[in-house]
């Protein structure tokens, strides 16, 4: 099958280049009766787009979103719902000097590999701006877990270059996080965060990061084995992001060094409920969620367009100097927060509609 | 969809818990005029199997593959291919007593609220049997693509608890990778992991580590955006392995402190094929190979079943101490190469399909 | 999988009620290089539209397609194209009329029952208005197989009610069919068929029929065994079109009472191509194409919405007597021509891409 | 996808020519806690089996089913179930007067052209053997059905050549059905039935025919709009079984010559359940179940494999005379009957699991 859809149950299905006309996505397999309005996937939206402050890129687009199908009298029917929202700030003439140059990890090169043409306006694609359509598609998600299941999805900054916070991811909240730009819920080390962007930023360069994501009251018993594991689902969602080259779970690389009996996770009563005194699992055994926290690591690459002079080579194979005019992110991560909180949801919720298909 | 498929085009599907009739897999999408015989697929199995050396479990199992349909006159037809292992050492009796205890970091609980009933012989499921059938399947995946493109596929072990080896994964070969028991090409750190899983192995403990993933001359342009990127795929096949907590690409969770301009690989011409500088990417960019050398890791945790004894809770939820017989691995990792080989094998046989059905 | 896409590589995803803001689709997997203009899908719509004469519905329908992603430079890029006509005839309370009765024979009762709730405007999902999406999705299709196999798609009306045209379905051709106010290429019995709609619309009724299917050119060695057989594939597809009650293939039905010795399709020569002395098979044999004419019939049965008053219930259970306004189609069969070759261009597309990425 | 996967959540993947190891099936997605044992599928896999009458084949085949996973303790676990026969008829040599020929009406060009190469051992993948499979995992299905929700599937033979027997859906049982060879519960029709199968089979002739597949008590709600509607995803099974030429459900091609306001059926209470006064809709509407009786007709053509002389060409172009040594059926009918409702079972119960996924 062709690469734009993702989710079994609850499919979604995106389009869309970053200079065409719309950026849109259909949701199909969502349950009846779920209140949704255009301002619930708005709120997500708008925590992802350009903008938004002074370390983001100062690109303003248009990410007002439409629902054209599937909602009837403010509920889902169970049909399709598409989401869309148009593109506006479309200068393609801005575009024309990158016609004929690969830059440089960018897509640009594979792209014209794999399909003989490409659009070169913007990544065409390839540009983040795709992500907009799974911001929408996760909110709706969001939204049926939460009021279903109490289930939360949280994600925030834990690292950028070398600057790391040590945050309990089960206390973190929501408010902590959205306390500050960078989505740090730690405010001393959001500023140094920050001022690292700020400095990176005058030096027209670009930084990466890892962003945590955090998962909380899934019920257990979700995830399929043996290949459609929680776990492998999870870490799929995330991989398919835009810039991201890492995903770990639990205890994930830094947990190679512990030996068995340090590592496993001991069952004990929590009440009446069965649960682990550790949770080096990260909230997930054999591929199927336990009911502890699920937590995860997503790594990011420092973002490709930089301001800086690079040399790279033409389409006709010629040696050439490119410099970005500077319209772009230094740092991708605190608006790849609320992206990492939609592909969670995405999967969780895809696993709860195949849960309740076979179980009795 | 259940979850025992991997794979659009080739694709696979496969059954068998470790103490049931038997482990096997259907191959469909395997395109027609490939020689394979049963020789070909044991040898990958043969690297794979339980009692290959002092430092993996003593247990014995049979591993021998049959192939029952798919293949005529020595070739395939194009149509599925059941390849299929008996077991034969069962001994359920062994395993009554573990019919009423969560072993801690087991998926014992797990399959329990999922499925309300269980296989308790073995892990049933959740066996690492299981990933018999994978290494057979992707035998074939391998040899097609090694016959068709030349594709290369090693893996080896980087690095066991905290020793880890140094390995240029351009350079690597095969020969130096199977010329230790522990599958390091580093014949001195190789030692040093051995001391170290012996060692393991006396405290009847566990140990983790890191095996690295090579794929060599993949042609430009595998990979579908958005989803179902090259490395995402690559991603969830690793994930999708019992023990594995975490994958990286490329420059991974190691790059993200590298600043823009550091990252960026240039792309440079080496005769008249455009390349680039560096590969900090791991061969793909913006989810499509590049043709440059894919290269991954793979964190693996200790092995969960261990011979000290471990507090843990029964079904009738009262504190029990359990310790295990001793037939278990120390350390995983040197049976997990083959199996790290066979998911690339899938991954990329699959991704060659996908290419061919859109392209011209 | 939620049941709103269609194809494995050539992926429609359709979403959008007959009163909501909009029918779309997505296409996913078509190749790239491709010229498409919005005018190539707009002549296969205006195909399909309803109030294009006078034996059809006299409602006016927005049917203007726009491509908003997937095109550039008048190519596809291979990327997901999205295809959408916005709703501009929305009088929803047209409709509050009928927000508490089922309609006999229509999706009402069934819609209610599957989801609990539904959009009671038009017949919501369940209009006829989203074949528009397959059509637009088929222009596209139809295009490539034109173009790269000369492939030729037909269909036509065969039957009205009782009355029935002999057409030789080797030699029909496009201009005949486009002769007439019914697609019926035998002119005489077009007149007839004509004068029975004009009198069932006078009485308020409504009438089926028999469309037949026909694609010439279709390379041998299509479909796939066992259950994706060409021939099943079609059936389902055209099955898959509202009021649609039956499909058959070459000899159909009529074919049963022939004994095997006369059934049989001798093979030949013919020149040096093999082909077959008759084509009872319709073109299909074990489910792959055999390269001779594929042709098939598809039984519509009379549209379930007419002017003539039918008792039935309300969803209180209440008995009431229903009249339709009268703005139906008398006979859906001379719009539904465009919606098979829709259909057969999609499933015939499908099969081509499947076909090239299991073969050398 | 390749094409031996049927069913999206009850997703069964089939594999084994006629004369290779062993057919099998892998039944992914089956609900865990069913209570299944080797000899309720036997019992359906005798209804198939060749030599069962002095009508059919006098060939002995191994039909003897074997459950190797996903069964413990005489309970599906959840887990995939691999049911597998063994081929034990084989004798190659045979067929090697086959290796060079195409029989009319046969796959053995069509296979050929597809993939390059075929196995020309009695027909290869292409075998009626083949169905075996599905019976097998239709039984599975049938047993949940029955279990869970009282679902009665009956199929039976309504034609032979131009013999029809005139059967109310509404009233036959199995015990009739099952109480003659040709599995046509009207006695008297059945002999007539008989009759003209021994004389074809005296004439080394073959004749084809109708069964017509009932579903009872199937609740409202199943079936997905738009493409995966219930009639559709029946139809579609029933026209990838091996020489089915066609299928129509409720008044089909015979009610197209019905008025709207005949064929329209009235909603009506019957007690206090929704209800309709007659059924040509055949119990889907809009494609999805409305409780009422699913009733379908499924049309045969005759065998392909006749005792008479036939001409023929070969590979090399050569024309031959051929004549079938005469092992082979002479109406597939009776013992297409248990295939009708193992695929009918198929269909239902992956619907059964689909409308719990997205449901409430």
């Amino acid at each position: 099958m062709p690469g734009n859809s993702f989710g079994q149950l609850f499919k979604i299905t995106t389009c869309g280049e970053s200079h065409g006309g719309a950026v849109a996505v259909i949701v199909d397999g969502c349950p009846p009766n779920l209140d949704i309005t255009e301002n619930d996937i708005q709120q997500e939206l708008d925590r992802r787009k350009p903008g938004q402050s002074a370390i983001t890129t100062p690109r303003k687009e248009a990410d007002r979103i439409h629902i054209l199908s599937g909602i009837f009298e403010g509920k889902t029917t169970g049909t399709p719902i598409l989401l869309l929202a148009y593109n506006s700030d479309a200068q393609p003439q801005d575009y024309e000097h990158l016609k004929s140059v690969y830059r440089p990890s960018h897509a640009d090169f594979s792209y014209l590999m794999k399909y003989g043409r490409r659009d070169f306006r913007g990544s065409g694609r390839a540009s983040a701006r795709e992500t907009l359509a799974r911001v929408a598609a996760g909110a709706i998600a969001k939204k049926y877990l939460q009021q279903h299941f109490n289930i939360e999805i949280l994600s925030f900054v834990e690292q950028v270059g070398s600057i790391r916070a040590d945050i309990d991811h089960n206390t973190v909240n929501r408010a902590a996080i959205e306390n500050n730009l960078i989505r740090c819920p730690d405010e001393k080390v959001a500023k140094e965060m920050i001022t690292l962007i700020e400095q990176v930023q005058r030096e027209k360069n670009s930084v990466g990061g890892i962003i945590k994501g955090v998962i909380r009251n899934v019920p257990a018993g979700l995830g399929e084995p043996v290949f459609d594991k929680l776990s492998a689902d999870l870490g799929k969602a995330m991989l398919s992001i835009n810039a991201v080259k890492g995903f770990d779970l639990g205890s994930g690389f830094e947990g190679i060094s512990m030996k068995g009996s340090m590592h496993n996770d001991a069952f004990i009563l929590k009440g009446d409920i069965v649960s682990t005194k550790t949770n080096h699992a990260g909230g997930i055994l054999g591929g199927i969620s336990t009911g502890e926290t699920i937590y995860f690591r997503v790594a990011f690459k420092a973002v490709a367009t930089i301001g800086l002079a690079q040399e790279t080579l033409t389409l006709a194979h010629e040696t050439v100097s490119l410099k970005a005019s500077g319209r772009h992110d230094p740092c991708v991560l605190p608006r790849a927060v609320p992206i990492v909180d939609a592909m969670s949801a995405l999967v969780i919720m895809d696993h709860v509609l195949r849960h309740k298909a076979q179980n009795q």
